[in-house]
């Protein structure tokens, strides 16, 4: 109980041309995931793993080093996207826009339905956001609670539903995107939207 | 081109005690599946053929026989569940009610969630109403569609949203329902049906 807390574990410093090496190896990793993520959503899921990599301007082997399966490219790229999420919303969260939980709400929906086909490959196979990237989840949630503590100040958003609930109606404006089809499914994400505002009757 | 229409083919007239047994099979058919709807909304989908012969009061053949298996139950199950919201639609359609229209999607939601894991388990294996049950689809969203046009005429409904995005948001609406996985998931619904309404900012 009273023991001090432990030494904090820091890496062992490395060479610089390993450093050098280990840089080199993530930026590739990134090109991938973003050729990846391009491809996925003008060309479909039908997209080789070589395609992948002559998009990315790597070797074949580089992608298959990272990605053995194209369901760990799924992967990777849903989780980028998210983080990428989170990002633009810890940017809204920087500012005082009252509006800003629609901002972000909005990206969300437009993200998940640019990458509608590779998320419906993940859910099929039980991926869930949930528990595949819990932190992130839970930094998305947190930042949408701010967001909308700030809007119900400013009166634009009800009173009644949680970040929780939001994050499930992000999830349904996706579904009845997919299930719609239409060329322009973010209109249905306009009116899920819409249910959040005050209601006036 | 001149022929005259072929003569209208009839059934044969079944002996009396034909027509009783097969009115005999297919009320026991309704019983099975009202039993079935029953105990996969309370008990869950492990509940066995058996057992739902035994709520129904048939034989256990009687159930083997009309279905092979669970997936030809659930696909019975849900099948029924829309006829009876295609009657329900109907019935509000005959009134003059302007916000028929919201009632019906607060069933068809309602419903839905009710039923959510048998709906989840046929979407598993690729079930789409709109392709297995085409007539009752197109059925129900012609009744959406002239419930529509009632709410708008009474300044009830949004202008700008078609019978086919309703159906796209319900089937959304259910999805965030089983997302939130939440005890009263219907305040998802609501929050969606309010997006329905005219917007005003």
């Amino acid at each position: 109980m009273n023991q001090p807390p432990p030494e904090p574990i820091s890496p062992p410093a490395a060479p610089v041309r390993g450093r050098e090496l280990r840089a080199d190896a993530r930026r590739n990793r990134e090109r991938v995931v973003a050729a990846a993520q391009q491809l996925f959503a003008t060309e479909g899921l039908g997209v080789s793993l070589d395609e992948v990599a002559r998009r990315a301007g790597v070797g074949p082997g580089t992608v298959h080093r990272h990605f053995p399966t194209k369901e760990a490219l799924y992967l990777a790229v849903s989780i980028d996207q998210i983080a990428q999420l989170v990002a633009e919303a810890s940017t809204l969260t920087a500012t005082d826009d009252p509006a800003a939980l629609f901002t972000l709400l909005s990206r969300m929906i437009a993200n998940g339905i640019e990458n509608i086909l590779v998320k419906s490959a993940l859910s099929a196979i039980g991926f869930d956001l949930r528990t595949a990237a819990p932190e992130l989840a839970h930094t998305l949630t947190a930042h949408v609670e701010t967001l909308l503590a700030r809007a119900r100040t400013a009166d634009l958003a009800r009173d009644d539903v949680t970040p929780r609930e939001i994050m499930a109606l992000i999830a349904g404006a996706l579904h009845a995107a997919a299930y719609a089809g239409e060329p322009s499914p973010s209109h249905l994400g306009a009116i899920i939207l819409d249910g959040l505002r005050p209601q006036v009757r």
